[in-house]
């Protein structure tokens, strides 16, 4: 209804949903390399991280706030990149961008506020997971992790895998309407996105729901497949620790498991990754070879036997 | 609904209302200086500003996302100061810090958003002002601006003018109760927060309308009069180009003036100040001693002759 240029944006929000609301800052230097990604792929990126969010949540992204840091060295048409990049993600998901700040500061920062609704009985949590649950993912993870690796250095890797990689870290898709549509299930019990790795991701979303997970098969990205075998490193590391991935963790009645991802993949093309259960034992495990290992949430080399 | 803890918060908004959002940021070394001013008070400026701008669209302020940045040199104490200075002024005004983002950055940084409700017809928007509006502020401006001299210097001015400056430098309040109020008249025709100087606001909104102002009387605020004689300058420019005073400027229909300000004044106990009058001609002038000043929004001492 009222857009960029008062002192607040307005719009009518349905008054059959609720609302959700998610903020996630970017800053130079720490969640990106400006010298080394262009300003559209930064404010995609940026953009990404809140998509994802309001996705996990089941909801229909609505409108977007800007708050914008800007150091002495920018320059005009880096400041419009970011906000083509921004804009082009956000209007792809049908978000309009009804306002922020911009503000000097001493590095690049972006600043992303996401309003978004959901009917009520659509809105999914993270703690809503039960013992027995199915645990999936609505795509292969670790590409984004290879992608930030071949940002370092030519490696020997197919170029077509190479691209991918690429484009996994600098233009991620959020998986707003796989989001949406899964959330539409009263079988799926909790969703969350996987922004930090999976194994620290999944550890969160079992924690909150009070139980356990074992980890039973890694779904790890050919991408990064084929950069982990150029760099003598194991790929599922990429998978479980790597992070920036944005693809949706789920936690499905196991009865309905197998109609709802066959629904999924006539729906979407591809597959929904079933990678494991939840469990009553708390903590988080990895079945390698039929041996269990304890997976840290805290990082998956570290516990690197 | 759901607080911090999830991918995003949720909050069933009400279905009669609209809801408004704004999202301000501060940087150390821009907006404030961590060194000259307690966690406490730069965390409750952060709350304020965004508070204003909700209070000036007449809306009621429900729930904050706050997205932190925090230098390596920040310490843990320093940190929940922040949110103790936001959490008490937003509880102050029935607002909820419902979730958030905190990350490393170069600067301590605050990008905060607020989210309100209002009804359809109460909602109002800096546009609306008509030539012949009486022009009015909901208190004497300046003093922030004196506050923040008296924070590079010890003044020969009386005690409490100096506290006074400096409390409203240091923990302003914003206008909610008085922005909702007003709203609520239909002779409100336009509203806005005086953040950056009476000329560089009032210039503002009068453009925004499409039309001009005149200001008849600069309503000074006691402790910038103080401040303002002890250093030999004109007090009227604390107010006309000081900024942060976070007063609400509002543009009233002038047969209702009179009854507006005398039922305000009851039930706030301080005048809704008469500084001028909105005209068709465009641009922005000050009356003094009968001869008419242009004012430039840019600066009120730039233009002085």
């Amino acid at each position: 209804m009222l857009g960029i240029g008062d002192d607040a944006a307005a719009w009518k929000p349905s008054g059959s949903h609720l609302s959700v609301i998610t903020s996630d800052a970017l800053v130079d230097g720490v969640h990106f390399r400006s010298g080394r990604m262009s300003a559209l792929q930064i404010g995609h990126r940026a953009m990404a991280a809140n998509l994802s969010d309001v996705a996990a949540m089941g909801a229909r992204p609505v409108l977007a706030t800007v708050a914008l840091g800007v150091p002495p060295e920018a320059h005009e048409e880096q400041l419009l990149d970011l906000y083509r990049g921004m804009q082009a993600l956000a209007s792809g998901h049908g978000v309009r961008i009804v306002g922020g700040d911009i503000v000097r500061a001493p590095a690049l920062t972006l600043a992303l506020t996401l309003v978004g609704e959901v009917r009520r009985s659509h809105l999914r949590r993270r703690d809503g997971a039960c013992p027995g649950d199915v645990v999936a993912v609505t795509g292969p993870l670790g590409a984004s992790h290879a992608g930030l690796l071949l940002l370092d250095r030519d490696l020997p890797v197919a170029p077509e895998l190479a691209r991918r990689a690429r484009d996994a870290f600098a233009t991620p898709q959020p998986r707003v309407r796989e989001g949406r549509w899964l959330a539409a299930s009263v079988h799926l019990h909790a969703m969350m996105d996987c922004s930090d790795g999976l194994a620290t991701d999944l550890g969160r979303l079992a924690r909150a729901s009070g139980c356990g997970a074992t980890v039973e098969a890694v779904p790890v990205d050919p991408a990064a497949c084929a950069v982990a075998q150029a760099l003598h490193e194991e790929a599922a590391a990429y998978a479980l620790d790597g992070g920036e991935d944005f693809e949706l963790i789920v936690a499905i009645a196991p009865r309905a498991f197998a109609h709802l991802s066959a629904r999924f993949e006539q729906h979407f093309g591809r597959p929904l990754l079933r990678i494991g259960r939840m469990e009553k034992r708390e903590g988080l495990r990895l079945l390698e070879a039929s041996e269990e290992r304890e997976l840290a949430s805290s990082g998956w080399d570290h516990l690197r036997p």
